[in-house]
């Protein structure tokens, strides 16, 4: 099955040699000057293309194109580095009579080693020349690094009378070795959107799909989300009200969500997926600081991984999590079991037990009673695969 | 051998029936009244004990026994759970003929299911009859959960031509499954000290020896450290300043972090001992916040378990704590081979390279150059045992 992209996109994929076998360099392009807005990650160290995508942006907001490989980070680079990536940009220009500043670079592998940049160099023009509407699958190959599958979701929808298509496509291994894992992500559209509606959509979207994964608390030198539109669907403009605009929060709130939910089921060593929703507290903000302390525990992981409904870690992890609720008012409730009602536990049937952490797809459900706010978080087990995998990596 | 608590200290220990065979129950005792300081987890979720040792201390600071069980936490347990805690208290207090009001009591076990009370109170008298000036290994056996030894610690130093002895005993089994593995700590002296002096004392320790371990982040509901003075080594009065309280302050901490040292080591799975150090920050909790996101980082967990140098991780794993330095100042050294100086990767030789996190014991070191301030905290590693122990625990 092949995959359009949008209206005015094109991509494509390649091996260039940075890595032995597999595809190592992706090209994202549009046709027309799209409008961008971006997400970077907020760890300190900062690898060199986000620093660099970062000023890009800071001067213009029209993006032509963005090239991107894996195999190397080009984190932690120093100059050398910055001048790499900014050399990736220039080529892909050159190559393609754009304007530099119309480039943004994305790396994605092992932190602290220079960049082999001339198998990159090399493979520009070839990589240029076989861009294509049907490109998504290997330009979403090309970014891949341990990943087994890559990651593609799309929609459509209608915007008073025209037909818009929105293509996402994102790389990240879930719980394997994020040094590697990397969460890049890639959302192409061609509805006609102002500026401030574009970023309006992608914050509040992006709080509910990538914000709203956990895979083990770390957070990459390299993550970058980035949304083109290229109003080439000829609509008339969708602004940051009425229901245009809902309806495409909503159609990129599926795109964005499939694919970081797929980044989730993608981890190696992961057996089950697992979804953590904290409900009845005072603010979102809470609701999800408490989700993800419950994701993020490792003893939770441990509990789920052998189908133990062991809900007093789920207790004491919100507990710990520094946010204020009453603990004689908590319900914990776990595969739709109920285990904690009222701060009180209820000690259910060894037939309902049974089944509670036995799918490959598991619930945690807790209720505050405190107000009316909800939170959800999705997180996957760790298994012994995952110490095996990430205990060797670099040796 | 035999360990000897402290002047007018009595300890014991026993089997009364919580657990299947190991003993369960323990019992810490002060022929006269001791002054106290505690600590207890800041955990939302607290047991019983906790709660109840809280409201204690509120009323006085003259303690004269504490009695605590294993096998159950006595957590998430309602009134029942406080009536049980408060019942303990006063069965030991009639028992020895002590007001109730000097009576601690803690718990360590699974969490959420009522204390089965029969055999702690036919247990008491026995465990009243047995205590003695040598009873500390019974008495650090009946606190025990999967601890696999015993941690006790002891010093004496002399204050003003005075002998006075501290002893300190521990339980907490690192990584393994810390619903169980609550950290309960008693130290015991027979110093004559101020009570301002004392609980500085136990603050200023307590932040460089139980606060300065982490095992995976977790904080456990029933977390108890209770340090006693009951002067009857009879030296002129100890004041918060001073040689006398400064070596007072030393010994003591040689006991807390010998004894904290002990619960990192015995986590089961645990293979590797780390010492992370984050050096040349600009305050001590910046120092320290760094140094426990490194060390609580599941991925820096896993390198040093496979013996893997990735200093990317301990790049990543600080760059992502929240605290502000700038990335191309940083040095991070693994067992003393400088990997990063500067902000730059230094290649070190494959021959030194081969050492790295090979030993039980290692080191990651990290230099902000941002100031002058160090902290200094200790972990373990992560191991397929790990998973294996906590994803099976309560089924």
């Amino acid at each position: 099955m092949k995959i359009k992209l949008p209206k005015g996109f094109k991509a494509n994929g390649m091996h260039c040699g940075l890595k032995k076998k597999r595809k190592d360099l992706a090209l994202f392009y549009s046709v027309k000057p799209a409008k961008c807005a971006a997400l970077f990650t907020s760890n300190l160290v900062k690898a060199a293309p986000v620093v660099f995508c970062q000023k890009q942006l800071a001067k213009t907001n029209c993006i032509r194109a963005i090239i991107a490989n894996s195999g190397n980070a080009n984190c932690m680079t120093g100059e050398r580095g910055l001048k790499d990536a900014k050399r990736m940009a220039k080529e892909v220009a050159r190559e393609m009579h754009l304007s530099e500043k119309t480039v943004l670079v994305s790396s994605t592998g092992v932190i602290g080693r220079l960049m082999n940049m001339d198998p990159v160099i090399k493979g520009i023009p070839h990589l240029v020349k076989g861009l294509s509407e049907e490109g998504i699958i290997e330009a979403a190959e090309g970014i891949m690094t341990t990943d087994r599958f890559y990651k593609i979701s799309s929609r459509t929808l209608n915007v008073k009378g025209k037909k818009v298509t929105i293509v996402g496509v994102a790389k990240g291994a879930g719980m394997i070795n994020p040094n590697m894992a990397t969460m890049l992500a890639y959302i192409m559209t061609d509805v006609n959107i102002s500026e401030k509606a574009l970023r309006k959509a992608l914050t509040a979207v992006n709080e509910d799909s990538f914000n709203a994964i956990t895979v083990d608390g770390d957070m990459s030198t390299n993550d970058t989300v980035v949304l083109l539109a290229n109003g080439a669907a000829d609509n008339r403009m969708v602004t940051e009200k009425g229901h245009d605009f809902e309806n495409f929060v909503k159609q990129l709130g599926h795109v964005m969500s499939e694919i970081a939910d797929m980044i989730v089921r993608d981890g190696e060593g992961a057996t089950k997926f697992v979804e953590v929703t904290v409900k009845g507290a005072r603010s979102f903000k809470t609701a999800k600081k408490g989700a993800k302390a419950i994701a993020n525990s490792v003893l939770m992981k441990c509990a789920v991984h052998g189908g133990d409904p062991n809900w007093g870690r789920v207790a004491s992890s919100i507990g710990s999590s520094g946010i204020k609720f009453d603990p004689n008012k908590m319900d914990v409730v776990l595969d739709g079991v109920v285990f904690l009602k009222n701060g009180r536990f209820v000690d259910p049937s060894a037939e309902k037990k049974k089944y509670v952490f036995k799918d490959s797809d598991v619930s945690i459900e807790v209720n505050l009673h405190q107000g009316d706010k909800d939170a959800c978080v999705h997180s996957c087990d760790i298994s012994k695969k995952y110490i095996a995998i990430n205990s060797y990596y670099t040796t």
